[in-house]
């Protein structure tokens, strides 16, 4: 046992996603706290460039687990959070100080921003599930708004440079999930620079596979046994969402 | 006091950054446990797409604070992190399974790949956070390290299709620092759609600006009194790290 173990290292070790929650909703004071645990991650020059939008209404929980790839649990959990990225109110905060859309347009379009955005966004995520978790909460995460940003924009009414970028289902957790394993840590941990011995790196993914076949096959009674790296090539085989570059364009958002 | 307060939550509402450090090195087990803290986190599709690199060499991390606009903090702490974005070892799978570069290339070059990527090394760099302040370690996140992409990457050897992020400063804290007032709950944490009235935003900016005005002049003895809108008017009138949509393509990362 480790000497530096406690009780929340073991909370963050312990994460898994929950795909089957209670019908139970959150109070107000856990959503609160949720949020509240967000705000108080770090965020780069204090820009906070993020929105949360907690949804309640079942119908749009209803409408969002649709466009989501029809997931029941983006609708059935005790709360439904998306995390945006949001340049919307920067631009605000420049013209509360008599900055012209042009005199801010070269930050708010550019690479470094959007980088910027994005990490703020998912720093306060993180954070949410770390305080969800350790109120004995289940969480899990929801790409697939990405699927459809459009109507999702549409549905939650963001403005423009306002991205949803992903879902959280937060709830009383109905499930008993396994926890997954990951890449061997000298895979994914280098030490003063990145490791280029390919050889090396095979060697590992490749023992890598051997665990994560075994780990299918004991969960699925030998029905599923497929390797890592066959899953990342048909993750890579199979482009998703190649539209959102032309998306960003059109809520101002063209990536400079 | 609210009633779901725990020793977690209290750990993350207690953050705040330490620019000064002891000069007492991470133990290999805290490294580890912190790696593993960071690995524990979800990922989109399994992919892991991120690598951490430890700089222990201090050369290497003095180089580093040069480059990240000579913060001091960056070579002096207990260990120093760089989150990268990593589609190397993704692509890497593919050829393991036979893949071409060509079949591979259209999702590794996706806006939506690059977003993924920065989310996976993200919710892995927060967990890190967490786990290292739950063992009484002070942390700072180091955004500076994107002022030379181009310089950190020779350093610190990383291949084509990897992105250095962002660094993280650990170690035993020196300073007492303050908690900085986050933006009102209601102005980040909408409820079902996205407030758009514009009036109230403002008015709720307004109460903030009062707010960070009275925290900065408390630090300063009344020196620096500046408004929140104050400090993103100045933030969006300089542009910064314009170059690095040109950087990511040369490193293969066209953002289509």
């Amino acid at each position: 046992m480790w000497t530096e173990m406690n009780e929340m290292i073991q909370t963050i070790l312990n994460h898994r996603s929950i795909r089957s929650f209670e019908d139970k909703p959150l109070t107000e004071e856990q959503i609160s706290v949720i949020v509240q645990s967000a705000q108080a991650a770090a965020t780069s020059s204090f820009v906070q460039a993020y929105s949360i939008i907690g949804i309640k209404d079942p119908s749009k929980k209803e409408k969002l687990a649709e466009l989501a790839g029809n997931q029941a649990y983006v609708s059935k959990n005790g709360h439904f959070f998306v995390f945006c990225l949001d340049l919307h109110r920067l631009e605000l905060a420049g013209r509360m100080e008599g900055l012209s859309g042009e005199d801010a347009k070269e930050t708010l379009t550019s690479t470094e921003m959007f980088m910027v955005g994005v990490i703020d966004a998912t720093l306060a995520a993180q954070n949410a599930v770390m305080a969800a978790e350790s109120m004995g909460l289940g969480v899990c995460y929801i790409g697939g708004i990405r699927n459809h940003l459009e109507l999702v924009s549409e549905l939650l009414k963001t403005p423009s440079r306002v991205v949803p970028l992903f879902g959280l289902c937060v709830g009383y957790p109905a499930d008993h999930s396994d926890k997954k394993p990951r890449l061997p840590q000298m895979n994914i941990y280098h030490e003063d620079e990145y490791n280029q011995d390919t050889d090396q790196f095979i060697d590992q993914l490749e023992q890598y596979n051997a665990e994560i076949s075994t780990y299918y096959a004991s969960r699925t009674n030998g029905k599923r046994n497929d390797r890592w790296t066959e899953g990342m090539a048909r993750f890579l085989k199979n482009p998703k969402r190649l539209y959102i570059k032309d998306y960003l364009e059109k809520i101002e958002l063209p990536l400079k």
